[in-house]
């Protein structure tokens, strides 16, 4: 390739902002960011009405050629775009899994961005791969995990459930791999199953083993799969307990699972995405018993640590494990680094060049301490408590699935009422709560039952949102019992 | 579970910032941000001296209990953790792929974080979703792709090169996908081997095809070896052409890639991580055309955009595929959306919950419109051709590769220095250049022979450093000849 044009070469720099450009784009940026968090607790707790169609009013198909000012996309965002969806940052948003959204971890992103440091590689920033390191033997620590424990930080809940079965399978399978079978409950989180086919398994290799009356795995029925399979020619490998389901908010019986695993040979993963971080609480602990048995778990700081969506974390027994899963020959190569302190990202995880997740993570547990997120943690589970004690005492309501931790399921069955009427019933109550707008629930299926489900896991939300939560599930009943 | 504390529970309240708490928070950040980026120039272009060493003082093994003020943490990461790294965010890194960092996308990630709404389907914030969307899109008319194309945006580069294999592997493999067979250049970046291997193909299944004498994968060699595997019972159906390699910056002849691909019937992936938005300059389109033929192809935003970490990109020419490479079930399962403008990002990425990458994209290509960012990549092509014309005109320096786009590879090596003498001639006249600290080079192997290498890629590099380039490698190479 030649050049004609002399030096020096024409040079842009608008895209170099001045500290007084820089000033000014966080500024306008802030402005609309404290108003929006402020007045978050006076928002709907979602507002997508008509919001398809305004959608569509933003299609753009071709790249922008010219510039437009800040304050009209900040206007576009802040106006439009942010306040028509789910709202997960609300206290409201009791549906799903409720989004955090510290401030504080917001706050370290633009940092990490802005200064945007590469931490995959430990050469190549070793104070802040140091920082993120240290997150990670946290979590190592409060899971109970040995010494030898190690793992990172992921997107998010689902690569990182993907990389764990990764990691399985290259650790007790042989390269054709296609005999092997994991175990999940008929609760566990679809992302496994879809994790395990990218992974390369047949969807088939996924066995769903049947949950009992609290929506536990049934280790009777899973000791039989596993042994059914060992005798057609199969080769067991892997059994996923959820600390936490999403759909019901079930924990397994982890010793249990565990123990099993240790007999069979099978190695025993944990998806705690939404209930791991209980494991700071009393009860949670009691709970999640076993957890520290796991031959890796999952845990989502973008649910039980209230952060931002965008981080989610693997961890393994051993740390020696991510290695080989992540090195391309089969043989075990010695890391970029032999300090086991020293950590190279890129060579433990499936990652290369991304975010720098770790700061945060560390910026909210350094600048508070453990504490109020395990008061929070705590209060999340009395309130929890508290919602279903108050449903079980409103007139034709059933609790379908008590809270394990956060997360309870329900359901309005008053006593003529049965088939297609009651999910209609249940159906109109949910839109009759949804419409008030101070809080969102969402309903999933229970025992082949239509029920609604209450999870609470914001930092926002307090007792004065739960008691909205259950004037407004008492009026949608009578309205929904009397139309 | 019960609970025995009577109502109103005890709420922690000390994660919610009041306004003037985040204001204050904030500004804490941005004076720190401000100061950094503004002196970004006169910092070095790599410090890490000492550095393993200071990580080591940083290690805490325990969880924090007790809170630390923000100034201490933000002392901590401004004057020790960020500074001692590869500065990659400085105009003098040109090592690696250069980092960018645009203070726009890092405000638009506070944006993103701070209100923290969910965008991987679709119903839950529309208008979100849409911006994407029309990222997306954007990427994919600049590729020259059908109407047919879509994609999603990743963390970076390997997630998405994975993603590109899976897709490939399910549209056009059996289950038993173990013959598969997957082609890639000497040259082709180490993340596609290790891509495949993630996506469950042995290390074997992997074929390295010899590069020619500009480092572009030889069409003849590979016609071969395609031949040959399917004569020996193999399937070959993936070939990964290059589009900037990171080695030396080759990109192979796409067209003929493309054409061989369609002939043989093999899926066509691009890794245009490196180089594909110089697909916004005239010189880009030429040396990448065929690019438009490709099945798949992955952008890295964080590279050829100057965007800060944590966003990839990848492209296909017929969306409907990545719908089926991420659904659990074998058929076809009808999406949430029918309507092909209405993305459900989930249903067609490996991911569930993750960080809203769309506004960091979207916002400084509305902010600016693309002119800066076409301005600025032809500016890097000049940047490059200037300093492979002057250090051509070194004495005794020879280009060992010619830029094909941005990045360059050459060597000191005078008449009578040859063999290991040659390389550590060369090893001392890389320290030389690096401990000046006015650039930072990094060096790698091409045919069998240690070079070094220049990638211009930073917004914030113009000429004025690459003639400091210039002018250490010129000072640094009479030191290392005399020494």
């Amino acid at each position: 390739m030649s050049s004609r044009v002399p030096p020096p070469f024409p040079a842009d720099t608008s895209l170099e902002l001045s500290p007084a450009e820089m000033e000014r784009l966080a500024r306008l940026a802030l402005d609309r960011i404290v108003a929006h968090v402020d007045s978050l607790p006076a928002q709907r707790a979602a507002d997508t009405e008509g919001a398809a169609e305004l959608s569509r009013a933003l299609i753009e198909r071709e790249p922008p050629e010219a510039g437009v000012p800040a304050e009209e996309l900040l206007d576009l965002l802040f106006d439009r775009a942010i306040p028509k969806s789910f709202n997960t940052a609300s206290p409201g948003y009791l549906a799903y899994i409720p989004g955090g959204g510290l401030f504080q971890s917001a706050v370290a992103d633009l940092v990490a961005a802005a200064t945007n440091r590469y931490v995959g590689v430990f050469a190549a920033a070793p104070l802040l791969v140091q920082l993120e390191t240290n997150v990670v033997r946290w979590f190592t620590r409060l899971a109970g995990l040995p010494e030898t424990a190690g793992g990172f930080l992921s997107s998010g809940g689902s690569l990182a459930n993907f990389s764990a079965i990764v990691a399985a399978r290259r650790e007790r399978l042989p390269e054709d791999f296609l005999s092997g079978v994991l175990y999940v409950s008929d609760q566990t989180h679809h992302c496994v199953a879809k994790a395990a086919v990218l992974a390369g398994f047949p969807a088939r290799n996924v066995r769903e083993i049947a949950s009992d009356g609290a929506f536990r795995l049934r280790l009777d029925l899973l000791e039989r799969a596993v042994a059914e399979d060992r005798e057609n020619g199969l080769s067991p490998f892997l059994v996923v307990g959820s600390a936490g389901t999403t759909n019901t908010g079930a924990v397994d019986d982890l010793g249990a699972l565990a123990a099993f695993c240790r007999r069979a040979g099978l190695w025993f993963h944990v998806d705690a995405a939404y209930g791991g971080f209980f494991l700071l609480t009393e009860r949670g602990r009691r709970a999640m018993a076993g957890i520290e048995k796991a031959d890796s778990i999952v845990l989502d700081p973008h649910k039980g640590l209230f952060l931002p969506y965008g981080t989610g974390c693997l961890l393994v027994r051993d740390a020696a494990i991510l290695r080989r899963a992540h090195a391309v020959d089969a043989e075990y190569l010695p890391g970029m680094q032999s300090d086991p302190d020293l950590v190279d990202f890129c060579e433990i995880s499936p990652e290369l060049s991304r975010d720098n997740r770790g700061l945060a993570v560390w910026l909210p547990l350094k600048l508070h301490g453990l504490g109020p997120f395990r008061r929070n943690l705590d209060e999340k589970l009395d309130l929890a408590c508290w919602a279903a004690r108050e449903i079980a005492l409103l007139p034709g309501f059933e609790v379908v699935a008590e809270p394990q931790l956060s997360l309870l399921a329900f359901r309005f069955a008053p006593e003529d009422v049965s088939g297609p009427a009651l999910e209609a019933l249940n159906r109109r109550l949910l839109a009759a709560v949804n419409a008030r707008g101070r809080v969102h629930l969402t309903a999933t299926t229970a025992k082949g039952a239509f029920v609604l489900r209450i999870c609470v896991l914001s930092f926002r939300t307090h007792f004065d949102r739960m008691q909205a939560a259950l004037e407004d599930i008492a009026t949608a009943a009578r309205a929904a019992a009397a139309g």
